[in-house]
């Protein structure tokens, strides 16, 4: 044992036996010694390869649903103890305000997939993506798009500056996905990470081979990966590169998702001059984007895209605003608004970065490369030169076409401004960065809104319209969440993560299924027109444990009356022509003359299909694609089928889900109607 | 002018100025020259620019339905001439039959996309994906996922065995999607592809810049791509690997939508022993897909995958029909089943690969790599020393572990027999693979399925499973469908083709939109709950040249009694125990007593709604969404609000469709129900 950062991996913390090339890792603010990293002689072969297998089997034991319930316990633990990874992320630079979307961040998406999981997913294994496709005439033939899990293991590869949400963005879809997670935390920040995987391994909720973390480089990483496996990466765009041009993904073996930092744009809207709320509002989200995490962020706004005649109000706005508003000091000292980056490193690079902006025609309009005073940790004022300290910077192009301006990312507080003159030209500056996570257009101008989305939507992942109607609600520019999709085009990396759903399925095969509606029904768990039903017992008697796909109630016929149209209309007051007036239904190029209405054949068809006494079935919630396809007139008789076509148990209640196919037929065997019954049935009867 | 097969770049034909490097393509039957092919000094650039300008205009002054309309037009102009592309077809060494899946495939891709984009599109310019996202608790922040267009070109890089289909199974969605096409034919094809752009371009139907046609090799066709352009590739798996290689590729800049042939398998299950219908049915796939294209197909079952004590039945059963049913020959002749392979050039490579099959073990067990005799085109059979042809051919491997077997891929008439023992042996010589377009399984026992499904899912693009059931209405193993992908993970190049409104969308770019309702309604053009509404005239007195997003009527309140609970339950026969006994009822977790019946509430919005004299809205066709929320107890009342939510003309009637949004409240204004009614509105008083 030694002093070195350990690992996990196989289910058990791991340390290297020597730390000959162990890197050490400082605090942000006073160069102390936090930790020291290294994974060098870890057995990563073995580590995927139990994700494999061990973790595979783990998840592969467990639905959606179950999944889930897991994930809404991690989240648990997690809040438990999230004083702790505030602490610790202090020693990176972190506020606990910035620690709100790194910590609460990453808790929040645990709790999102978690409920997303068991409203949107099945509680199976297998998720249908698309209605059924019809592939024969006669019905024989179906088509049906399936995932399934990936067979291998999820290897998520995390930058610095979120070094638990950015893990648990990735993990959380991937373990409701039945995909085991390797998680590989950038070094300035593994210990955060190493903290967040040792309270849950403490939980003891982690079923084996789940997750693992190597907390070092591993540079033959990918040697080791294969078609069924998947990367996740997030980081920067050069490192990106080089991952991209290993032979796995080369191949289109191993999949890769790459989210990385982009030259973001926020875009003034040519309404919003100095008084309006949106000029307000895009200053404050400006200053907030540039100080939160100390402008460590990959959504962070770089371009200030700002009418030219506004330039001066921007500047004059923001100045104000961060002299009002930005402490700069150790976020161990509660008044402090924005901490340092993360090391001194960073902070040399984000200088040497500015110095390229300014060689190529920048001016720097707010702040200094100087480094600032700030609060140190005893709470006096001065320099900290073991700190990683930079001023918030404002960097003007006179000329916006600057190529520089489009292309260099100085990672941290660090923004150029760029005037435009036509919504053209706006669109155009967006446009050249190249492909970036997001875009936000502050604007009260629904023209300028549409006309800025038909020509920056292709390069964003997310665009962001703030206006006084959103503005004390919005987010914010620099957020993802959990419910959106996360990345973008070209230079944002080309990859897409969260999403909800989306990012679930990212973690699987979507695969075109052929074969009779038997089969697809048996593959599914969905009853398919044409398989196998059962008429027996009403069905409304059976519970959970006891109803199966394709049973089935057969109504009577039941024969429609002018009398009943008009009863029905009278009741209900639904009194349109079509049903009441002969000549003019029959002008209507629908209908042969009078006609049921859509919501009589329903009430009936309930009536029809109805076993009324109290049984399993607890209550309808809902109906789903009702389509009315041949009308209905007096002297018609109808009928109804009605077939249980999928049976969700809920993990937390005594009832679940169960979904019926109706359709409802005239004298003559043509479809009337068809629609899906949505009710709640005990589990146990 | 010269006699080199021209292009078609900027809305003109154009030929190189000399011939010096051209490839002359031959018949494949009889040797004779068929074409020259060259594209020596094309003006890529020019006619890439020339797309993403003049092209991208055209197309966005359509909306999908427009466009759409165009596909079918296009088809029918292609249907008119399709014996003359049968004919040249024949040059290429395919059948009629061939040609069905070629030339009729194709116009079946347009009459598709053409459907499909009408029923599934709006008939706008954007898409929207998913639910509207709630991200602020006072609903004045939403998300939204939206597609827009690239605003690119889409380079689609054919294969040679369908010049036709392939070509158009990639316009087709493009076009829809609203991105001009630049299509590169391979050269031993080349002269189908610019009969059918012939055919189009004289029908003067093709919006300017829209179809591109470079006839010949364009090297440095990526140098001239960047982001917001698409290349969808179709041939070798080792041509793929060279162009993913190039820098716009791997930096994420350039789509690159791949397709590679694969060692697809077809599975006979372990139930499915001699003298069963799924024996019958496997036996006939496995011949079909031998021969048709004379197995130049990416799709046909390579590995052959049978239970060890079957491989002999198999190799029987195959032998006599082979014996029966295939005459190989001229395409010329109408009784000839099986032509040549494209080229001389082919069958050598061919050969070739078959030669590296039987080094590693294989043996032929039918067939043989001597020249075959064969039906001339003057009707007599002999030798043909000019033509490519070969003699079908199925190698048996004793070890199916054989890695030549799995990796090999000889394109033409050519599959391997691989004998398994478990189901799981079965699965894993499906994954050996390293990922298939397809792999079908002929078996009549679920469990069969359910377990195959789930071990080989990620490994393939599609399956298909054969049973006595489907076995007649099967569109075949290596047959492609419009509304299912085609693609496949790993060995298949990674990619997704077709699939219905799916292949559009990989022309377009999704982005998360956030915004004020007021912004996402003016974005999408769909009606946002907390968006500006509209009272006035009644909304049913509008046509759709008059009404407007956000139009809405909002209903008197009507109390419900016990007694109308109880009418609605005799007159309609549903007297469920939750709206007739009160004791029960209580008992029920969801319900404070006796409850109004779900269809009582929303038939009497109908009628708190409606207007009910004639006028523009023609039907109520359906119902989408309803969910009930809040219980109605007696002495409770409801109201109505209906609120126009998306307006669809349709570009082929006088009418169209209205979605409205529809949402029941009680007199503490907590929402007892929501759901959307679909209508069709006149476009015209």
């Amino acid at each position: 044992m030694n002093d070195i950062l350990p690992s996990y991996l196989r289910d058990a913390w791991w340390t290297p036996g020597d730390a000959v090339d162990a890197t050490t890792v400082h605090d942000a603010a006073t160069g102390v010694v936090v930790a020291r990293v290294s994974a060098r002689g870890a057995d990563l072969a073995g580590a995927l390869e139990h994700a494999r297998t061990v973790g595979q089997r783990s998840l592969g034991a467990l639905t959606f649903h179950q999944r889930a319930m897991l994930l809404k316990r991690f989240a648990l633990v997690l809040t438990e103890r999230k004083d702790e990874l505030y602490e610790l992320s202090k020693h990176a630079g972190s506020t606990v305000r910035d620690s709100l979307s790194d910590v609460d961040g990453g808790i929040g998406v645990l709790f999102a997939y978690s409920s997303r999981g068991r409203r949107e997913l099945p509680n199976a294994t297998v998720y249908l993506d698309g209605p059924v496709e019809s592939l024969s005439k006669d019905g024989s033939f179906l088509g049906r798009h399936v995932y399934t899990r990936l067979p291998g293991v999820a290897v998520q590869i995390n930058a610095f500056n979120f070094p638990m949400w950015g893990a648990l963005e990735k993990f959380a879809p991937a373990f409701l996905a039945g995909v085991p997670s390797v998680v590989k935390p950038a070094t300035p920040t593994a210990y955060v990470a190493e903290a967040w995987v040792r309270i849950l391994v403490e939980s003891g909720l982690l079923p084996d081979g789940v997750l693992q973390l190597v907390s070092g480089s591993v540079p033959d990483l990918f040697e080791h990966l294969g078609l069924g496996d998947i990367v996740g990466f997030t980081g920067s765009a050069s490192t990106a590169d080089g991952l991209r041009r290993n032979e796995g993904v080369q191949s289109g073996r191993v999949r890769f998702t790459n989210e990385t930092d982009s030259i973001n744009a926020s875009v003034l809207g040519q309404d919003a001059v100095q008084g309006t709320p949106e000029f307000d509002a895009y200053v404050r989200q400006l200053m907030a984007e540039l100080t939160a995490k100390a402008g460590q962020k990959c959504t962070a706004i770089r371009r200030a895209i700002v009418p030219a005649e506004a330039v001066d109000d921007v500047v004059a706005a923001l100045r104000a605003a961060i002299e009002e508003r930005v402490v700069i000091g150790d976020p161990h000292v509660d008044s402090v608004t924005m901490g340092p980056v993360v090391s001194r490193a960073q902070r040399d690079e984000v200088l040497r970065q500015v110095e390229v902006l300014l060689d190529a025609g920048g001016e720097l309009l707010i702040g200094s490369t100087d480094a600032p005073d700030v609060v140190r940790a005893d709470g006096t004022v001065g320099p900290a030169p073991e700190g990683a300290f930079l001023s918030p910077m404002l960097i003007g192009f006179p000329d916006p076409a600057t190529p520089a301006a489009h292309r260099i990312e100085a990672f941290g507080p660090v923004a150029s401004i760029l005037p435009y003159r036509t919504v053209a030209e706006a669109a155009d500056l967006v446009a050249r960065g190249g492909g970036s996570l997001v875009t936000s257009v502050a604007t009260h101008d629904d023209g300028f809104a549409q006309e800025m989305l038909g020509r920056i939507g292709a390069y964003n992942g997310r665009v962001l319209f703030l206006s006084r109607e959103d503005a004390r609600s919005s987010t914010g520019h620099g957020s993802p969440v959990p419910n959106l999709v996360h990345g973008g085009p070209g230079r944002a990396g080309g990859g897409e993560e969260l999403g909800g759903i989306r990012a679930v399925l990212h973690h699987m095969q979507r695969t075109a299924v052929q074969g009779s509606p038997e089969t697809l029904t048996a593959l599914t768990g969905v009853w398919h027109a044409g398989a196998a039903t059962s008429v027996g017992r009403h069905p409304f008697r059976k519970s959970l444990a006891e109803l199966r796909l394709g049973d089935r109630v057969s109504s009577r016929s039941r024969t429609v009356t002018l009398d009943d149209i008009e009863t029905f209309a009278h009741f209900t007051g639904d009194t349109f022509y079509a049903h009441m007036d002969e000549e003019s239904a029959a002008a209507n190029p629908f209908f042969p003359g009078r006609v049921a209405h859509g919501y009589l054949l329903v009430s009936w068809a309930a009536g029809l299909f109805v076993d009324p006494e109290p049984g399993p079935v607890l209550a309808n919630y809902g109906l789903e694609d009702l389509r009315f396809v041949t009308p209905v007139s007096p002297g018609d008789q109808i009928r109804v089928e009605l077939t249980a076509k999928q049976i969700t148990p809920r993990e937390t209640d005594d009832y679940g889900e169960v979904r019926w196919d109706a359709v409802i037929r005239n004298q003559e065997d043509a479809l009337v109607a068809s629609y899906d019954v949505l009710t709640l049935v005990a589990k146990e009867a």
